[in-house]
């Protein structure tokens, strides 16, 4: 016997109307796919222990199209999104929140596959998702679905990483290959044939972060860099810590296909959006330990060195380019891409 | 000179973006609006430092239609629906995060109407907006804008409240008129022209649900009852605690404006959402100073002892009527009001 609430295959109004098919939605498909002892779906917050000591706490909205594309989906991309802004501020990714905006008439099928990549994701990410919200909007005034997770962590002891922290004669390191993550969703976008084997690198970059900070404890800081890629986040570190920024266009680790595709779709792979790589800058000293702790890890293997901090009152970032000339690396470069994330 | 990023007066997919104009919205509309030392909007994160203990944490999406309605906007609900979701966990709410989902076209004049709304909520109740996303949809694949809010807070020494808690014998308070908020937003939709002066209830109810836990400390559980109202509260509770729920319809507190546009609307109060209220199930030796505590706050006017709790191998929640009949209050009864919060 088909139960009522999932009658029709699809979320509907009532899903979100506070009563019994929305109870029913939580506990069948959120509480039954997340499932852990501190989410029971019956109490209007969750409640954890937390040691002393400072917490690290952040927030994204999701909203990529298509909602599944080769390499994850926004389920997977809305743990590991956030799990990496947590971790980037040197702390352990604990737990998550999650609120569901769901336009009316998602397959319930396609919701289901989404919590239950969330629900690996997490379980990935050693993250626990306590706490949710499910509101349901009428056809056209939402896409498919929408998803907020929130996230927080304890900060590792005496670790203390800013946008602000960064000083001249510093290295600047990436974790891996540019562009994957909006090449491979732009590839999977209705109009995009091109064809590729290009596949997001959405992951979770908690314990290659925690590799790092072992291997480098006097790191400057930490960033993902996703919407506006790596040169919206040097751009961002260059300013908040007064400094100038100088990367090599050769020692940027680019798969040929993201290339080749970023040359077809009129993109530059500096501002293409990465969901599995961070930034890392370390003082010159610790560069090649920071490196090889990089490299060690699965997540860390195209790891390079790409660039240094320098003095230079304008802020700016500079490239050398493979043809040895210079140019600068602005804030916005040709098209943004709507919608990666 | 206008400034590049607002220059048309409305949110542009180039806001959501990831470049210069995205950083100029977030700078100039909501770090200026917020402005705490913990919200520079340089980081990927907030580092709140956090004292060991329980701590609560809750979030909500809100999708309220229209933005704006009598007694509150988006802004103010999505602060004090968070708010209240960690208060009623016996908590003392610390901070907010936010997200943002913005509909491209939405007025910048909106925007900075409803983020200076939120800041105000905050200052009111107390807590900061530590960190926050924003992200914008394509015309005609958001509405407006949808807010998520995740707060937490740190619970009180001692105090455990829990829906499973409340144990035969307890009495059901209420504290204040039922069905405000979801009367005062369906008048303010277009086409429901009924004549009403009622505004939403809306307020952040952490002063007094710690009025109510400082005189009545032995309190079993409070909630707000939002969505599904009243009705979808007392059965959650019964069913978690299992247990059965009796009110008396003569006890509850409704005004006569609310009662009457109900009428019109074809709605029971009993089922429309409130965003100012709170239950509290409390011992019957402890009543007595929990009303006296609410009737003492300026938020608590109105509050009445409204039913009981008892044995019931059904767990139902039952009325006794004006009329001296009685009637089960189900889940579900009527219409559900769609985009109340
Ligand atoms: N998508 C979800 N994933 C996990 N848990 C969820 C989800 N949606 C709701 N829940 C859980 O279900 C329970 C009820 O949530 P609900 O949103 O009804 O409570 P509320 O926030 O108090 O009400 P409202 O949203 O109307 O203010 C909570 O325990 C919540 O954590
Ligand atoms: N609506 C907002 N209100 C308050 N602060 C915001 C808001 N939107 C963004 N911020 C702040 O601006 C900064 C940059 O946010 P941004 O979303 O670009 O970072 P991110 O999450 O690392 O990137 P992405 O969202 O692409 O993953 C952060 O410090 C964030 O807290
Ligand atoms: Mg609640
Ligand atoms: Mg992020
Ligand atoms: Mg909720
Ligand atoms: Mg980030
Ligand atoms: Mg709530
Ligand atoms: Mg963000």
């Amino acid at each position: 016997m088909k139960h009522a609430s999932f009658e029709n295959g699809v979320v509907e109004m009532s899903h979100g109307a506070g009563g019994r098919d929305m109870a029913d939605l939580i506990q069948r498909l959120f509480v039954a796919a997340f499932g852990n002892d501190l989410l029971t779906g019956e109490e209007d917050q969750a409640i954890l222990s937390f040691p002393a000591g400072r917490m690290a706490v952040s927030t994204d909205g999701f909203v990529v199209s298509p909602l599944f594309f080769p390499g994850g989906d926004i389920g997977s991309l809305a743990v590991n999104g956030t799990v990496n802004d947590v971790a980037m501020g040197g702390a352990d990714p604990v737990a998550l929140t999650c609120s569901f905006i769901i336009e009316e008439g998602l397959p319930l099928a396609d919701l289901s596959r989404i919590v239950a990549s969330m629900a690996g994701a997490a379980r990935a990410a050693g993250v626990r998702i306590v706490t949710g919200d499910t509101k349901v909007v009428e056809r056209g005034k939402g896409d498919g679905v929408f998803i907020t997770t929130t996230g927080f962590g304890q900060v590792r002891e005496g670790v203390s990483l800013s946008a602000r922290n960064a000083q001249p004669g510093d290295k600047v390191l990436v974790s891996g290959t540019l562009g994957d993550h909006g090449v491979a969703v732009m590839g999977s976008r209705e109009g995009f044939d091109f064809q590729t084997d290009i596949v997001s690198d959405c992951a979770a970059l908690n314990g290659l972060a925690a590799a790092v900070l072992d291997a480098a404890p006097s790191t400057r800081l930490m960033r993902d860099p996703t919407r506006g890629g790596l040169a919206a986040v040097l751009n961002e570190i260059a300013e908040a810590s007064g400094v100038g920024i100088s990367i090599a266009e050769e020692a940027l680790p680019i798969r040929p296909a993201v290339a080749g595709a970023c040359e077809i779709l009129g993109l530059d792979p500096l501002y293409v959006a990465n969901e599995g790589k961070l930034v890392a800058i370390v003082p010159a000293a610790e560069a090649e330990a920071a490196l090889s702790a990089m490299r060690a890890h699965p997540l860390g293997i195209d790891a390079a060195i790409v660039g240094e901090v320098g003095e230079d009152p304008d802020h700016f970032v500079e490239m050398e380019t493979a043809f040895g000339g210079r140019r600068m690396v602005d804030w916005i470069a040709g098209e943004q891409l709507p919608r990666i994330c």
